[in-house]
This record gives structure tokens, sequence and C-alpha cells, in this order.
């Protein structure tokens, strides 16, 4: 059966995406080559972001090294450590925080084969020897990995500076009666003093 | 805020194609930048996909032109009319098809402003009047679009050549009680004597 090499290649390179199946990636290949304009810029934004590379210091991914976050003298001297690159810039889209990062890249999991040496914990120690950070604050999911990852840096960094990690409890605006146990459980042990 | 013009013009690019939305295009723009051969391989399937055109004849996407199809002189001179270049690659993949394609690249469709002019019609009953075509196979869905476009190239072709239209009916394999009534009636009128 004959099909256009170039077409093949292009369904195959679609379908490698995570959450593209087959039928998915079919679809794509021919809404591209129906539409020129869209295959030319999406192949010039690939060639842009091939330029790409991540902070030497934050680990973020960024066309500058280092990023214009790590490179600001205006930031605050707090480290949020963050799983994901994508972490940076969805707390900066929020707006409030006006800290450093840094990208762990990763989480620790056994099960998977990945310990505290295959993500980007050392440099994250090298930035708390420095004597400036004041905090860091830890930003990983409340999720298993998360848990042991952040259970490892605060025994790693604790002598060295103030660790601490964002609260879980009741998402705002979220309905109380369908949260479950243990996040109900979490809020009650995060409870505060009303002011 | 501070994010890498790249990243976003590699997420807008993605963002644009159908059925994906800003969430995904996110997850797959972080995905491609964490695994350049992933980001590598769609750029060049891209650069590869721009080489390709349609067929001067039939109309499917192709990297030689005439297609391999078109010049092919043991094809049967029957002619399959196909909405769109992706139902010829369907059709070959089944195998059992060995004649020749015409693909009109859409349906008439008045609502949507495409007449009969706007889709690959006058190129078709040019080679239905070279009085080698012994049939015109028309494999359009059973819509309202298809079932017009049909209906016109029936008019425009029955007194140059032979026109049929692919069955309607029950799907092999479909449970008798699960289809809709138009799909039995339809099943009903095309009944054929068992042999």
């Amino acid at each position: 059966m004959w099909i256009p090499k170039p077409l093949l290649r292009l369904t195959e390179a679609l379908k490698a995406l995570p959450g593209i199946g087959e039928h998915t990636a079919e679809r794509l290949a021919f809404y591209l080559l129906s539409r020129r304009n869209s295959l030319e810029e999406l192949a010039r934004a690939l060639a842009g972001a091939q330029e790409l590379g991540f902070c030497s210091v934050c680990g973020v991914i960024t066309d500058l090294d280092p990023c214009p976050i790590c490179s600001d003298p205006a930031r605050e001297d707090f480290i949020t450590v963050v799983e994901k690159p994508s972490d940076v810039f969805l707390f900066e889209s929020f707006g409030f925080y006006r800290g450093r990062y840094h990208v762990l890249g990763g989480l620790i999991s056994p099960l998977d084969g990945i310990g505290p040496e295959d993500i980007r914990i050392d440099s994250l120690v090298r930035r708390c020897e420095s004597g400036v950070v004041k905090e860091v604050i830890i930003a990983l999911s409340p999720t298993v990995e998360g848990d042991a990852t952040a259970f490892y840096l605060h025994e790693l960094l604790k002598a060295k500076v103030r660790v601490t990690r964002i609260a879980r409890g009741i998402p705002t605006g979220a309905e109380l009666s369908l949260a479950d146990p243990v996040t109900v459980k979490e809020a009650f042990l995060g409870r505060k003093e009303m002011e």
C-alpha cells in the first residue's frame, strides 16, 4: 500500500507525543497539510524552541542563562522548590511571589528508580550554603513522591536554612462536603488561630 | 511576568491545532522541551511534510505528481469519489479496491457557503469525459452534505458514465437493536436477493 513517506513520518512524530493516539495523530497531520500556515508556524516555533535551554542556577527553561528571575537583584532570597519548569511559570502567572526558584526536574521515586542523585538536589544544597538564602519553601505536590522528596530535602537542609512546605487544606471556593477525608484531616491538623 | 518567547510561541502554535486546548498545548510544549529527540524529530517531520503537495489528477496528498495510484497502469478505470485525502489512504489500507480515486477536497454545503465551484468537481468531469472511465463510485459520508454532493454529481455525470454510491445499511458486526431507525430503513430499502 502506498502512502507518502513524509506523511507517515509526520503521523509517527505526532503519535509519539503524550496523549496523542493514532487517530488524533492522523487527524492533526492532515490538518497541518491542509493549512500550510499552521504547518509552517509550528515548524518555525519548533526551530525557535530548539534554542531554549535550562537555567544553570534554578533549572527553569530559558532563552537567557542565568534566567531573568535568577539575575534579578530585586528578587527576595527565598527559594521555592518545584518539580517542573512549568511550575515556575504557573507561580509567576499568579504574581504574588517575589522570591526565587529551584526546579528539581523530578521527584524521588524508588519504585521508578529515581533517587536523590537523579534530580537537581546537589545544586540546591550549594545555593543554600551561600548564606544569603532566608528560607526554602517546598512547593511539591502532596503525593507519595512529593512527600518523600520534601522529607528528604528537609532532613538535608534543616541545619543550613529554614525549610517550610506550602499548606495542605480545603481548596478556596471548594465545597467542604466534596473534600476527601485525607484532605479534611490535613486541614484540621493545619488549622490556625483566627486573627 | 517573564516567560521565554520561544516557549510562548510553541505553546501558541500547538494551541492552534484542532482539539488541543491551552492546557494540552502547555503540556506538549514542556514535553517537547524535556525530550530533545522528540522535538527534533517533529521538526524534521514537519520540514519533510512541507515538501508534500496534491496530485494534479486525483487531488490526494503526495510526494510525487501524478501520485503512484494515478500513474499505475494496472489500476482499473473506476473512479471512487471521496471527500478528503485521508479517505484514499483509509480505503488503500483496506486493500480490496484496485481502481482510482478523485478527492473533492470538501462537500457542497450552502449553509457554509461552499458551492460546487469550491470543490474539485470540474476536474472530475474532465476525467469522466476521457471515455476510459467505466464507473464513478461515490464514497461520501451519508450526511446532509454528502447526500447533496452525491445528488449533484449524479445529475452532472449520469449522461457520461455509470454513477453508483456505496451502500447504506447495518454495519457488519453491529447489534441490530442498537441501529437507528433511519439506518434500519435504508437497510430495508437496500435489501438484496440472497444468492
